[in-house]
């Protein structure tokens, strides 16, 4: 056992009360009656941070939702790491699905159950923790800055915010964030790419005003029909999008990253059983992994328009919206692809009809450079820890903070210490109580690692 | 002038002040509120009925919204026409739009402006005071019946219930109904047919829940996705449809009845115009009105599944819904046609998904033989008071009324007095007060011609 390992069991019980008052503060961003609660947490993180040594700390973009700001004891001429978490956290509903109630913590089973629990107060706390621990003897050389927000389940609006006005903020060798999971339990993951994503509202009209079926059906162009016959040329049934151009900017994973994903414990046929679904569509000759993570995605949400009461209404729907998205890659950029979706859409349209292809929200894919020291550090810091190095994932999903936090070049380490069933978003939220000791002891690791380099941005 | 012409003028002003009480009853069936007016609306005519020498005056189906039933002094061995029509109204929103107040009848120019003018108790009463005009003299050698629901602009549950448990009511020589317009002005028409109607909903199941579009995108089906390529399948974009076997039991109207369309004064141009389209679809070899009425149509009339709400929200649908309508002609059925759309659903649907077409309302298509006299008797009527007798027209609405007003075999005489710019279920809704004395005389003559016929379905 090291020094870490008894500094951290021992602490144990004092850690796990802490966070456990943090997870009592129904902190949920999206709904106006928690702002207090919000603003409570905030300053909770702010005074823990000033009770854990930082000279600095502030809340900033001062509002319901502050960001907490704090940077440890200053180490000139040494390499900074940048923390960046939340502190906010989703809705609990449906309320009747806990077990336990959701901001009373509770332990069952070797887990810690409460909204929030692994997204992501939990996981903060373990950096948090780390940072505490790697100060246990004496304040190592580095430089620690936090950056904790209070709006990531509801768009990171103030965060976002004031890196735009003051990007020095984001002024780092590196970039750790933990708010993810592992790839599999044992199976610590870094996730290095996020795809992108262009959100678009399809409005197409036929008619002046809505009609009766009874007496213009036959005669006059559906609103609703014209719509479905673009959607339907968009995709065909396989999954291939027909959208020409798109594909010209998808750059391949390396084969070294493909046959990394290959040694990954991923079995398709469980994948398509827990998807619920009965098949599993996409380009035959990718794996379900590379389309999930490499290929661009197209998707549509709903519909709108016409009748969709109860009961019958005969009424030809002068008309029809659609809402989809596309998931994009590296090298797609959002601009390029509204662009070919437009066309798309326009040339699938009959003169007869009116079209607008509206972007709602963007995000460019995002994938890290993995060759900083930073990499080596926290691979080493959980094969020490988890006797296993970790495996380089990528989200299918999108993270427009991720872009955010690597704008001034600083790799993202988003490397989380979450598990696959943590339930995220959902009822019955935990974390594990293992996973959060590992987390506190890999990021102790990484920090004193970090602490060993050279200067800033030097390599050890 | 006749000494017909000359009664409708010594009392026509009488006649617009009873019209005037019943319109004054705010009879709206399908407001809970005004149960008590629709009440009042068919107390009013059963009294009125009363007033007019019907021996036999009830109330049938005894509810909020009482069939009335009435019949004249009895002429056995003679003639029995039968009076269809409605007291129940439209709900008059929106108000802020009518000139005058709906329940407060008002004349403007030759036109008397309230709810119901036109649909349908101004027309109602324009019978009802033929058959007071017929019996100027001595009553005529004729059984008249009439049959006035409360339901009409609701479903007619109550008349169609009270039809298939007492049949009898139906027994009579021919139906006669005024709920419907001249063609133009000056063209009286009797409407001959009306399409049937075949309304689904196709229920389209790809996945056990809604997926996160980020996590599954690309590799999972999209009910939304998927139901639109069946959809688009279902007709093509020129207004074909492409049921197998849909077209089959089309019965072309008859050369005689498409010169009789040919000859209206209806213009394709002024109709695309008013329709508010770019365009006008279906089979290019068909007129327009021959679309409308003779051929079967198809229209999707709302979509739902998945996310309907404001902004962004990226789920994949695991269940996606249409509803969508055909409209059908002699000889298709409603039976065989929901049969050859399930077939060509299934058809396009991929293995993976489930589907299902439910059955919401059907209605068979209609369309009367005129080859019984009563048919010349309303034409010669017409021909002496317009002096130009009625086109044969047909509606490509629904009317599941006239199937069971003809259910026994009588004829059904839809010859309306209304204008095509009434504006039924419109603000300022009206009946013009040219076209109600023209009514009543028009009424009169033809229950004169009927009462001169040989006997119960004899012709003269």
């Amino acid at each position: 056992m090291t020094d870490l390992d008894q500094y951290v069991s021992q602490h144990a019980g004092r850690m796990h009360n802490q966070l456990v008052e943090w997870l009592r503060i129904p902190s949920v961003s999206s709904l106006p009656a928690h702002d207090g609660d919000c603003r409570r947490a905030a300053d909770w993180a702010a005074a823990h941070l000033g009770q854990l040594g930082c000279p600095t700390v502030a809340l900033l973009e001062d509002q319901a939702h502050p960001v907490v700001w704090a940077q440890g004891p200053r180490a000139p001429g040494r390499p900074t790491v940048l923390v960046y978490g939340h502190y906010d956290v989703q809705p609990p509903d449906p309320l009747a699905e806990w077990t336990s109630p959701p901001f009373e913590p509770t332990v069952r089973g070797g887990n810690l159950y409460a909204r929030g629990a692994t997204d992501d107060k939990g996981q903060v706390f373990a950096i948090l923790k780390a940072f505490e621990c790697a100060a246990r003897d004496r304040t190592p050389p580095l430089n620690v800055h936090f950056l904790l927000e209070g709006q990531e389940e509801s768009g990171s609006a103030a965060v976002l915010s004031l890196i735009a006005r003051r990007p020095k903020v984001l002024h780092a060798d590196v970039v750790l964030v933990a708010d993810s999971a592992y790839f599999a339990p044992g199976w610590p993951a870094i996730e290095v790419g996020v795809r992108g994503v262009c959100y678009v509202e399809v409005i197409l009209r036929t008619l002046r005003a809505d009609l009766h079926s009874g007496l213009y059906g036959g005669a006059v162009p559906n609103a609703h029909e014209c719509l479905a016959r673009i959607l339907a040329r968009l995709k065909t049934p396989a999954g291939r999008i027909r959208i020409p151009g798109l594909y010209g900017a998808v750059r391949r994973p390396s084969r070294r990253e493909r046959d990394g994903w290959k040694r990954l414990p991923f079995s398709e046929a469980a994948f398509r059983r827990e998807a619920g679904s009965a098949a599993l569509l996409g380009n035959p000759r990718a794996t379900v992994l590379e389309r999930l993570w490499a290929l661009p995605s197209l998707d549509l949400h709903g519909v709108t328009g016409g009748f969709t009461g109860e009961g019958v209404k005969t009424v030809i729907p002068a008309e029809a919206r659609a809402k989809l998205s596309l998931r994009l890659v590296p090298d797609q950029r959002v601009e390029t692809v509204l662009r070919q979706l437009r066309r798309a859409v326009r040339a699938a349209t009959p003169r007869y009809a009116r079209v607008q292809v509206r972007l709602l929200t963007g995000a460019e894919p995002v994938l890290v450079a993995t060759d900083h020291p930073a990499f080596g550090h926290i691979d080493r810091a959980f094969r020490e820890v988890e006797h296993r190095g970790v495996v380089q994932t990528r989200s299918g999903g999108s993270l427009p903070i991720m872009q955010a936090l690597g704008a001034r070049g600083a790799p993202v380490v988003l490397a989380g210490v979450g598990l696959p069933d943590d339930r995220p978003h959902a009822p019955n939220e935990k974390l594990s109580l293992r996973q959060f000791a590992t987390g506190v002891r890999v990021f102790t690791r990484f920090l004193e690692a970090m602490a060993r380099d050279r200067g800033p941005g030097g390599a050890a």
